[in-house]
């Protein structure tokens, strides 16, 4: 196997096959490989660039980005022969623009979904959010900011390189602007909204974009009613359903900051919403805090409890757990709008979490409305990996 | 047990005991009980009437309604004591109508998930049809007319109690009106399309309410394209499409009356629309039949292909076989609108069959649009027999 980079039409490009027996998702269309499904180990030299994968019967399966540090040694990016270079970024970069709606505050790259394993670009008003997760991509950092230069011409481009999926591909933490000039925080308009934003130091990238439609959708059943957000975050649902006519709203989160962060954006927007720092799982199982069927609607949005395969039966329990106290707390014919963002709860978990609270709850409860990721993250048939977010709107009797 | 009617505060309830060690999803919130989870057949003078469910330790689980000659020996109506009488049908027909949003056309009643288990009843202008599966309710289905009635004013109740499932429950298939005087096939304007409707003749109710809103769904991306509809029925995609551009337009149906309704259809739209009588399968598999990727736009709703979880293996490969024939007729960044009504076919079983097809196919296919029963349809979660219309627009690239 030779150390060949791809990107010169005449060397000829490194290949690997997968092991006999190995029961390889990528021979049914999934795009990765891992690393206890190859032959043999990949030289050390093809790490960050592009290889070809074969089975067993040496049939060529796709080209992509190749990481022997990585569990996930490799990503396809296309079922032809292709080489990752400014005419395949570029290529794939404008797919993917031509797959989003217009907008200000969206995503515009998302990985494998938008065929660019490894980078996750989010547009902020005049500024796009660039997330690196892959070594290859790594190394073509500079020439990705460049081309989303000239294809958006944003006022600046924050490199948010600190997400610890990082360390698995053996990236570095950091966080950098193109230009060089710290960013600076500042209050945008989202949806209406007033929210502080700090790209370069709030958690993730400063406002989950993927449950940016939820907000109104959940704010519609608000009006006239008490509503508890239980994992509030930066308030963005407690906001809405204020401005919406909720009588009272109170917001609840572990983060300090998160809150604080709640109390300044409900302050800016001029609505009346109570923030507090709490552990939901506490303060729902104390009697103190406000029991029995008091509330119209209960959000639970919370963050994701199973980050790995193994941690899947005890978030099954937190699940479980937070959706029957909440319907506990609901008076009749209220709503529960719960969430889930981890790729490991599936539709079935969640499923089974809400029957058996209902169960437990003995409350008859009706889907009003399914929801799902937004078009902008979009979701690979052939990659379950690539749909993380899930949700009922639910009327609870 | 006393053959008690239930409907007197005065007389015991009848009741009967779970069996030991039967795995009963009732003890789980599931509202059904399965003839071999009693511990002992119920008497026949049981049948039709209100019956206690209580576990092997004797505790009470609820009132439902019974009939020992079907599978399903007793379906909840609540978990409280109650009678089916006046006061409870006139109090769930109110909550069912309070659920629907104002409208000529929809479901206005849905059985189980609206507390009446047995009674459908769909509005189709001055007219509702309902359907009666339970013994119970047949037994009732005079008073269920009146009030129904009393609340909706229609100018004709359509009995169209010819449903092959009421043979499960000993019931004969008829089909009648309130006033006794037929009633007239006729066009109606269904959101700004005449359809013609035969309540007294047609397949089931004689237009499919549950697709309403998937015409104008997928019809959204079909203005300049060519258009195939595999299972046309009676030409509603096709129609819709047509109205919003679709520079050509092709129904098939198996069956030549949907065809026939499908033509008239379309003639009274004045829209531009072929439809032909084809076995789909045939005629996909047929390469006198346009082959190559030439259409933009493929629509696949077809009938129920798993009537029951042991026709799921067949229906399985069937599903995958359209699906993977579609994806291969279809252009580059085409539109596959893709459904199952069966609830046998679940989530997981739709998104494998489609991964399956992709894989097969060599396209990448993304996810732009989740599709859902309607919210006249509603979802228990308890009971995921209630949810049986699933689909997904998406871009096969």
């Amino acid at each position: 196997m030779m150390g060949a980079t791809g990107d010169d039409p005449g060397m000829p490009v490194p290949a690997f096959k997968l092991k006999a027996n190995a029961n390889s998702r990528v021979l049914t269309g999934h795009p990765w490989v891992f690393a206890n499904e190859v032959e043999a180990p990949l030289p050390a030299d093809c790490d960050g660039e592009v290889v070809e994968c074969r089975d067993r019967a040496g049939r060529f399966l796709g080209s992509g980005i190749c990481n022997g540090r990585s569990q996930i040694v490799w990503r396809r990016l296309s079922r032809e022969h292709v080489a990752l270079d400014e005419a395949y970024l570029s290529s794939a970069l404008n797919r993917a623009l031509s797959r989003r709606s217009p907008g200000e505050f969206r995503r515009l790259v998302w990985s494998e979904s938008d065929d660019l394993p490894g980078v996750v670009a989010d547009q902020y008003g005049d500024t796009v959010v660039v997330q690196i997760q892959t070594l290859a991509m790594e190394r073509r950092s500079a020439l990705i900011g460049d081309l989303i230069e000239g294809l958006l011409h944003p006022a600046e481009i924050v490199f948010r390189n600190d997400a610890p999926i990082r360390r698995l591909e053996g990236l570095p933490q950091e966080i950098h602007t193109r230009s060089g000039r710290p960013w600076d925080p500042r209050w945008v308009s989202i949806d209406g909204f007033g929210v502080w934003l700090d790209l370069m130091g709030g958690q993730k990238t400063g406002f989950y974009l993927d449950q940016r439609s939820q907000y109104a959708r959940v704010a519609k059943y608000c009006a006239g009613k008490r509503v508890l957000d239980a994992f509030c975050n930066q308030g963005s649902f407690g906001i809405h359903a204020s401005k919406a006519g909720a009588t009272e709203v109170l917001g609840l989160d572990s983060a300090v900051e998160a809150v604080e962060a709640a109390r300044r954006n409900a302050e800016r927007n001029g609505v009346k919403a109570t923030f507090e720092v709490a552990n939901v799982f506490d303060w729902l199982n104390d009697p103190a805090n406000k029991p029995g069927p008091r509330w119209d609607v209960v959000i639970l949005d919370p963050p994701p409890f199973a980050k790995s395969k193994s941690a899947l039966e005890g978030a099954l329990r937190g699940y479980k757990e937070i959706n029957l106290r909440a319907m506990q707390r609901l008076a009749p014919g209220g709503i529960l709008a719960t969430y889930t963002c981890s790729y490991h709860m599936q539709d079935a978990e969640l499923r089974s979490v809400l029957a058996g609270a209902a169960a437990d709850a003995k409350r008859r409860v009706r889907i009003l409305e399914f929801c799902h990721q937004p078009p902008d993250h979009p979701v690979l048939v052939s990659m379950p990996e690539s749909e993380y977010l899930r949700g009922y709107i639910l009327s609870v009797e």
